[in-house]
């Protein structure tokens, strides 16, 4: 759990929550967030290519089923492009190094400063 | 919808629910129903492995997902050992071409009797 006083959650979420977003900001963002999306689904392309070169068996079948539901559930529940919770995505995707803070410059610097923290806070999914 | 007379539907069904199985019949049906299962698993290891090859895209991702989930549904339905519903199983697999009459030779003359007249009958899973 993250360490904040309990009187401070609250407007952390607020900021958070109701940052306005100009054009030039959503045009970042939405580069960034498409980018990291794509690279994440060419990596499971990937993977998903080298387990189905070696079925062997009835099990491995299902391990792949398994393996690509749970990736579709994954993506389903972590690439989430709304603004209210997008710089907590970002932070979380950094946190998974699929996405690099140097892919936002030009957000602002209160919006850089928000991710920042949340990466670093440990687990800004469950914040 | 088979089109018995009414009354003779019931008595369908029990003759084919208890039926006595010798042990030597026993092993003619596992070993029958063994070789279909794995003839239809393989040949879907064939197919996930060429559905794989060709992907390019995401959606060929989830596609493939629905198809394994889509089998392994199928064969949990399917492929149903129990003797009081192997006819049944037996007479859909060869409405599928996935077994041949002659695999259970050896199984008294009732028992072929059933299985091809279920199998002849339309959609036997749904009697």
């Amino acid at each position: 759990m993250a360490s904040f006083p309990r009187s401070e959650v609250p407007n952390t979420y607020s900021a958070i929550r109701n940052q306005k977003w100009s054009s030039a900001e959503k045009a970042i963002a939405r580069k960034a967030f498409d980018r990291a999306l794509h690279q994440y689904l060419d990596a499971i392309i990937r993977q998903v290519k080298k387990m189905a070169g070696r079925i062997e068996e009835p099990s491995d079948l299902w391990e792949l089923e398994r393996y690509l539901t749970e990736r579709r559930k994954e993506i389903d529940r972590q690439y989430d492009y709304r603004y209210s919770v997008l710089l907590n995505v970002f932070a979380d995707l950094i946190q998974k190094g699929r996405l690099r803070e140097q892919d936002l410059q030009g957000l602002s610097e209160e919006k850089l400063r928000h991710v920042h923290h949340l990466a670093q806070a440990g687990r800004p999914s469950e914040l």
